[in-house]
């Protein structure tokens, strides 16, 4: 069996429940994290769709503290550590890594724009040698609708040169199907991995020789994603891939992050999941009837998710 | 003499000196500021071209305790505060005003893009609410260039009806002369402080009702930048607004925090003051010689910038 079997092949960036004075809410997440395991979805916790860069460092350490504690498998983890600023990177890095965490998923810095790929390299080089440590798997994060700074094909070609082996992947969010299949026939011959950054392209991902998906609407719908992900060689993957695309569809009519929250809290029957933290406002009364109406007619169901209440 | 008078109508976003290491070099910081204080101009640590984002919330109290342990007087401080996460805003701000700040510059979070302005008004507020301090004068940051996150006048307006004690004024780095005009209209009336985000805008501002500017070159041109804030009035001030356009100018052409670093680093004879934190990559050799070749042609000077070297 190789290496690449044994890691999850659907990643969800976990959303992080809040309780009503925005704190986060241990208890709801760790049952989500369970819920998600229980359907073999990876965990890609401090995600953007986790709302992991509105999170302190020190509320990173606790949530992924609370997982561990909680018995969650640390080779099925995948923590957002990038950060604007290297120090925090290097510090939940280092955290994730002793942890025993598969891999970390590193968002370039942020803040500044037309930031040139030398300076990236350079950001990415402290970070692998500021950690320090031989069991670091770095997964890119390339997202540039949100991040606005782009991971070029050279950037990584110099970085795979340089650290073999701790640049281990890509979650490619760029929504430009060119760009992963560059992706993929590049560097996967190195061993590189490549993520799908939607369930969109799952099934194009692993006919090229990606690895799978890495998908906010995997904290929603993991049953179907994970049986596209497993059974992609059968007759039936096309017709797989059009389901998750319709129920995908209806969250993306919506701000995405709010609407799941909204769907959970409804599936789940406890409201308070709906909570997002500034800057993101959870749906109103309007959006919540609209969604629902949606999912029903897509048939869309979250078997279990009453597990998920935390009242 | 009105409130207004006392405070410093120029600011510089003051540059962090790091070593070779990328740790911040105190004693530098500690001269910089000494240097930019001889000279009349604001201390808005923190701020965009002081790498604030950069940096870790930790390096930031720091830098911050080392200009007070040092003597720097908190009434010219205006530390930037904001971040995508707000308990890192809220400590933050909360430690400035506890250290007599005379106010704090902040950004909106900035990584989600496209957010609302009930959103950003949730941030503000709760920001303001968690500090819990009468003393706290906030100044909003509208950089979108940068931040892509703009701050509307809908949303300054609702910030102001609700927080007038809380909300002092805003440091607009959009380079629409037209949103600062409309700024200082609509809110100056209320006693809302509008602060050029550039030297360029310093005289219109000042003639339309504004009170000053916030800029990055009067890291490295301050005394020319301050003669003109206070003496506008005179029959010279365009040709001296001229001459301002003319020095930023210069810098423009360059990466502009690597150029205003190279410059001091030359001007005062310390090579370590070029350097940046990745992502940001310092000026290379030919930049360097272009840069000065233009400072000489420009008659650029730094008055007393030798004793900004720490070696």
């Amino acid at each position: 069996m190789s290496t690449q079997a044994s890691i999850p092949g659907v990643f969800s960036p976990v959303l992080t429940p809040f309780d009503e004075a925005y704190r986060p809410a241990l208890g709801r997440y760790v049952k989500h994290c369970r819920w998600l395991r229980e359907q073999s979805v990876g965990l890609a916790i401090f995600g953007t769709n986790s709302e992991a860069n509105s999170l302190a460092l020190s509320e990173k350490r606790s949530l992924l503290d609370a997982l561990l504690e909680a018995g969650v498998e640390p080779s099925a983890l995948m923590p957002g550590t990038g950060a604007c600023a290297l120090p925090d990177a290097i510090e939940l890095t280092r955290h994730a890594v002793r942890s025993g965490s598969m891999g970390v998923l590193v968002l370039p810095p942020f803040y500044y724009k037309g930031v040139s790929d030398e300076g990236l390299f350079r950001y990415y080089a402290e970070l692998i040698e500021g950690v320090g440590d031989d069991r670091l798997r770095m997964y890119l994060y390339h997202i540039p609708p949100v991040s606005q700074v782009p991971l070029s094909l050279d950037l990584i070609d110099r970085l795979l040169d340089r650290y073999p082996g701790q640049v281990a992947g890509v979650k490619d969010s760029g929504g430009d199907w060119n760009n992963t299949a560059a992706m993929i026939e590049r560097f996967a011959p190195r061993g590189f991995q490549v993520y799908a950054g939607s369930e969109a392209f799952l099934l194009q991902t692993l006919r090229a020789g990606g690895v799978g998906c890495i998908t906010a609407t995997g904290n929603v719908n993991p049953g179907p994603i994970v049986a596209l992900q497993q059974r992609w060689q059968e007759a039936d993957a096309d017709a797989r891939q059009v389901g998750l695309n319709a129920t995908r569809n209806v969250f993306g009519k919506f701000p995405m992050i709010p609407a799941m929250k909204a769907a959970i809290a409804w599936k789940s029957g406890d409201p308070a999941w709906a909570t997002v933290r500034p800057p993101l406002v959870e749906l109103n009364a309007e959006q919540r009837s609209a969604l629902q109406a949606a999912l029903n007619d897509n048939g869309f169901d979250m078997p279990g998710a009453d597990s998920l209440a935390d009242n």
